[in-house]
């Protein structure tokens, strides 16, 4: 079914910034989109309007509860200026698996769908086409109901908000150091880690911040139960290459399903590469390490793709990995979604949606 | 150090609500503080101004990453017309634990406590009078930088907003029936649960939802590591009294550090009544309940201050409590609180603060 969007074009178009150095979800385009939801009347009123802040009760849920969730994708322009997207649908539908656990209604994927290509569409000369550039999508819902009671709101607002990516990596993909994070704890099985919900970022922030303070730039998450079995790295996905075999953290509950981590695991398979998603320690780890079979590490995620570790710091132990240089899987893995992605290698997967009118 | 708080009254005051039957947290009054944080410039700009919406931008991180803390406080009216709070250093305490905790700036505790005695003071006429009525007082922080990276906002806006709270309890106080939750986690060790912050209710909702499918009106929740130790029930601490001695969990980490719990504790000890504060698992008090030792169970917090608990379902489990009425200690300490806090009780602690210009 092909839904009406209303759409009210701007009066007042941006300059567009120039390119290269530009600092991550700071610059947005001239559109976005939005949604109403209201108890007994559903969803409603979609419609693109020229980017502008909005108006909210200061008693609106969002601003005490946290009842909110999002996503995050790309647009990519290819050589020959078509507008593709990776992998959308897995977005949409995680989505909806996050309004689920957040208690919120949940969204018509194909509106959503929608939604996203007429706004990338219209603010389509925003996607900057200098290599390891595109278009970031944020798609977010969050509770609007004025009302201080604890308990699920009756009224949403849905949008879309695009921003211009510069390059992830300025010279090449760029090993970092990671600090294993041995007292706080991101996210536990029965929770909401799996969600793409507000809570868990902010939850990451303090150590994140005292991991900075040491020198690295990210931490690596173990699980809250056992504080043993290894989560994330930072907002990533994590894998390892331990001997032959590729092993990233299964999905239990706890960490967030990447569409980048799916596809790692997909492209690894393809390729008769060894995977398995199973519980891995942090013991495990230093274990390989210190047998020299820790051969590469790295984070998976649409913002950076993937992020090679050169570096793991766990209690006073710092184990370099790959001499501290991007490893080859790493680096072939970077190269072939990065080149499906944008249209210069072939898709024999069919993960790329290209969006026309 | 007396702030100066610049005031705008507002020119159009609303009509007040007619007491009674009030849904908590949906009348607001004519006035709210605001007070705005940048990064280089500290806290600034302390204002009341006639209560209406913000405006944000659709970035901002709020809406994304939920950096945001929070209190609940109450002003009540005393028979002689005096406004009373209730231990208002122990919130504005909190308020600043749980900004370090989410890496939000702290905020000057005098400017805070000045500002709520202002700004009750100005909507004095709001606080109703019946018995059981209230001024709910709502401090809030929230994150404001339009930027989507994950790190802590550079901007701020602090907050407080009022609500006129109807009779919590219509016929005297009333037991509510329990569900334990098997499944979902509130928070873990190491996470943020002795915050105030928004994700924490946001994790609660799909238990509650569920609970009250049931038939229970809140769940009581386990911790997350070993799924027996009890935490806390809905938006309340708990207490147990187990024969003659009275137990709640101990603060872990996990719970918040309620100021109705520290008061209930401070009342028992003065009573003489021995009280133990520890790690306390469901298998004890259904143990307790086998052997007739489980006498009364209630939950504590600032809305309903006492919320006696007549039920508990624990694995089809069903333990009645007290009968599933109000228990003598329940009621005695519900009426030594709220004796103190409206002033028709000698308050020999010093916990109620007289706001007067
Ligand atoms: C917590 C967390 N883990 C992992 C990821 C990676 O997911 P994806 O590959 O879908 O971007 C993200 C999002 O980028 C995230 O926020
Ligand atoms: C999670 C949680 N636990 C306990 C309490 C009780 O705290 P207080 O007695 O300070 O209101 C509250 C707040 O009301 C709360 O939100």
């Amino acid at each position: 079914m092909v839904h009406t969007i209303a759409i009210e074009p701007t009066t007042n178009k941006k300059p567009k910034p120039s390119g290269e150095r530009l600092e991550f979800g700071t610059v947005f385009t001239d559109h976005m989109f939005m949604l109403d939801y209201d108890e007994g009347k559903g969803w409603h009123d979609p419609r693109i309007v020229p980017y502008q802040p909005i108006e909210l009760d200061p008693a609106a849920k969002v601003f005490h509860y946290g009842q909110t969730v999002f996503e995050g994708l790309k647009a990519y322009l290819t050589e020959d200026q078509r507008t593709l997207l990776f992998r959308p649908n897995k977005n949409i539908e995680r989505l909806n698996l996050s309004n689920h656990r957040l208690s919120i209604p949940a969204l018509d994927e194909e509106l959503v769908m929608q939604a996203i290509s007429e706004l990338v569409l219209i603010d389509r000369d925003w996607i900057p086409s200098e290599p390891g550039t595109s278009l970031y999508i944020r798609p977010f819902v969050f509770a609007t109901e004025p009302l201080l009671g604890v308990a699920p709101s009756r009224q949403y607002k849905f949008m879309i908000i695009l921003s211009v990516v510069g390059s992830y990596y300025q010279e090449g993909i760029n090993p970092v150091s990671i600090y294993v994070e041995p007292n706080y704890v991101r996210a536990v099985t029965g929770g909401v880690g799996h969600a793409k919900t507000a809570g868990n970022y902010a939850a990451g922030l303090k150590a994140q911040e005292e991991a900075h303070e040491k020198g690295y730039s990210q931490v690596l998450w173990l699980d809250g139960v056992h504080r043993k079995y290894i989560e994330e790295v930072g907002s990533m996905n994590v894998f390892f290459k331990l001997g032959d075999t590729v092993v990233t953290p299964a999905l239990n509950g706890s960490i967030l399903n990447g569409v980048t981590r799916n596809s790692v695991l997909e492209l690894l398979r393809h390729w008769n590469i060894p995977v398995e998603e199973r519980a891995l320690s942090i013991d495990e780890i230093a274990e390989a390490h210190r047998s020299g079979q820790l051969i590469e590490a790295f984070g998976t995620g649409t913002a950076a793709v993937i992020s090679p570790i050169g570096a793991l710091e766990w209690q006073e132990n710092k184990m370099v990995i790959h001499g501290g240089t991007t490893g080859e899987l790493s680096k072939r893995v970077y190269d072939t979604i990065t080149g499906i992605q944008r249209g210069t290698m072939e898709d024999p997967f069919g993960w790329t949606v290209e969006l026309s009118r």
